[in-house]
């Protein structure tokens, strides 16, 4: 499976998988794919430092990128206790009395939020590429917009290509004029911020839009099957981070959540803005319907929202309060049925590609080829 | 591109085409496909029949289909006078306000609505089985559910394939226990009701959810790229919708409309209960907006609504009063944009699946082949 941009990169197979956890970037890179780390939860430099040592330890001198959520609205000389101040207190109630609702027992003093707002701020993602541009990383994606001038230079400088999430035409193309190198079109399916275009139409949309820039097909894709129809549909990659969180490599920290992933089925997420103000694909859960229900508060935008539910979310998660435990997850969960490692998953999609080219192959009367 | 449905009808190519349009069903299938032909407007069965003696006469002896809208929930020994009387009086003035503030003219006395209750209703569909049965029709779709047993029945009688509609694997499941031949899964792009499933996620599942039924990929499918990717997913064949309104032999009765699908973009749709009650893809219009608004009344459910706004559809059209003037059509509208002949289209979707087909061959490092 391979491209001219996995050829540039010098991977086996186009698969590009982003992932918060440093052990399934660097089994994705040996398995043959690009593992991309997510660096939006490192807001100490060392803790990314650290990671990112592990990695160069366990990779075997593979390829693999940094993936870090610089919004493209930059808020200047904000600090996180403005933003706390702009939070109605009517909203601080609902949290309280949601939680008072389950039980949800609070954290012990000076448990630090898995979720500050911090790492959505542009400092943090500076003081992360600082980190970051020590090591022989060699893709930089951004969520949320074009990054910077500056940055996309410093990137090319050092020889790192650039890349950037888009969930419309418009979005690729605005992409493109800021100067990166690879637009991953992320469709409606997708776990996480996402937008309304499914991939089926998006993919084509993009490829054509940006030609010939080279597009990853983002957004619904957990087979074999699924990457030969997104390169069908002109992607010269697949970017995948749903079907990470059930590997055995994944660390959730959480055995329910786990659990409540592998029993989903494709209908059971939902694209709602109660994680951080933005439309997001995420598990349904009690707590998303809280926030989703017309006759609730309602959600505060981005970055608000994520700062009022920061503390909540972790205490759910640490407690493991069922009904109310979630997480960003695309509709390919319904097909997160087993936990098995980095390596067989890969090893399926490579066989279940394969197989899909031979099938279209055959409807295509060239069975014989 | 041919598969094993596409052999047991006799079709060339494994496209198939739903479509209101007479022509266009007749020219679908003329061109190598399979022309379905929607009759859910049909209220009266000699319009039907005026229709199918049309198509038996500019069809070369080609194979086509006909669809009904039989709601899985049967209403019996409701007039629509019952119906009319479960409508609040604050719904009619909110139609009334609505198209007053647009300056919406009103029906001339006696002019019939194109968009009446009656079709779908069982026995108005029961009435255009009775018709549709005289003809050589090789396939029954149905929209909305599993059609009942004595209908499976009759069809396979007369060794008529039975389709029908699915949005889950859950429904398609349950479409295959009602005996049916073919499963249409059909995603969140697709126009008319649709789930919230797309199809790069739904596809697959539904296709191993009722093998060895086969399924047609619907939702998104305007080129041969998505065809070939829809094929890859697993499917035996795809169903499109959309595209068709834009060819020149359909007849949508409105410039202003064709005009406004050739300019809408992919983001210019809205998954909304304004035209039925129940969600169906449509053009985004100030109309969708009205009913769609947190503030407003909201819509009714099925088939109230459908009641509550058919004159009011009727007259923005006639009128093609541009900010309200809508239509059921999905995402891919973003890819039509020129009016072009069933056949041009259908040239487009052949050569650029076998394009597609080339292009993955050539990823797969099959190129030789
Ligand atoms: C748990 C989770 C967290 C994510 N966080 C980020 C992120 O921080 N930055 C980013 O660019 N994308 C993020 N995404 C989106 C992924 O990069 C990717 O586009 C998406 O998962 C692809 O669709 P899929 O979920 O269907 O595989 C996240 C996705 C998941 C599932
Ligand atoms: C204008 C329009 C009317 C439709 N009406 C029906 C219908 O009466 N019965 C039905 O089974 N499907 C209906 N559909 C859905 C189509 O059968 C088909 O599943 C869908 O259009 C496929 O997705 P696409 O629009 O992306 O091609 C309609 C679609 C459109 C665009």
């Amino acid at each position: 499976m391979q491209t001219e941009l996995s050829k540039q990169l010098g991977v086996e197979h186009a698969v590009f998988g982003f992932t918060p956890f440093p052990a399934v970037a660097a089994a994705i890179s040996r398995a043959g794919g690009f593992g991309v780390l997510g660096a939006v939860r490192y807001t100490a430099p060392d803790d990314l430092k650290r990671d990112l040592d592990w990695i160069e330890a366990h990779i075997d001198g593979r390829p693999y990128g940094l993936d870090v959520v610089m919004p493209a609205k930059k808020v200047e000389g904000v600090t996180e206790a403005d933003v706390e101040a702009m939070i109605p207190d009517s909203h601080r109630q609902f949290v309280r009395d949601t939680l008072a609702k389950y039980g949800v027992p609070e954290l012990a003093e000076g448990e630090a939020s898995g979720w500050r707002i911090t790492g959505w701020m542009e400092q943090v993602a500076r003081s992360q590429l600082d980190v970051a541009f020590d090591y022989p990383i060699r893709l930089l994606a951004n969520a949320l917009g074009s990054p910077p001038p500056d940055v996309v230079a410093r990137a090319h400088e050092r020889g790192v290509l650039v890349a950037a999430l888009a969930g419309s035409a418009r979005h690729a193309l605005k992409h493109k004029a800021a100067g990166i190198d690879i637009v991953v079109a992320q469709g409606y399916e997708a776990g996480g911020h996402t937008g309304e275009i499914a991939s089926m139409v998006l993919t084509p949309e993009a490829v054509d839009a940006v030609a010939p820039l080279p597009v990853l097909a983002a957004g619904g894709i957990g087979s074999g099957r699924q990457i030969a129809a997104a390169l069908a549909l002109g992607a010269q990659g697949v970017w995948l981070g749903s079907l990470w969180l059930t590997t055995a490599e994944a660390d959730l920290h959480s055995p329910a959540l786990t659990r409540k992933l592998l029993a989903a089925g494709s209908g059971d997420t939902v694209r709602s803005r109660a994680l951080t103000g933005k439309p997001a694909r995420q598990l349904r859960t009690e707590w998303t319907d809280a926030w989703d229900d017309p006759h609730g508060p309602g959600t505060l935008p981005m970055p608000l929202q994520g700062l009022l539910v920061a503390d909540a979310v972790s205490r759910i998660q640490k407690y493991e309060v069922d009904p109310l435990l979630g997480t960003p997850v695309g509709q390919i969960v319904g097909r997160m049925n087993d936990v098995r490692s980095v390596q067989a998953v890969f090893d399926d999609l490579t066989r279940g590609f394969e197989q899909a080219v031979d099938h279209v192959n055959r409807i295509a009367g060239r069975s014989g080829q």
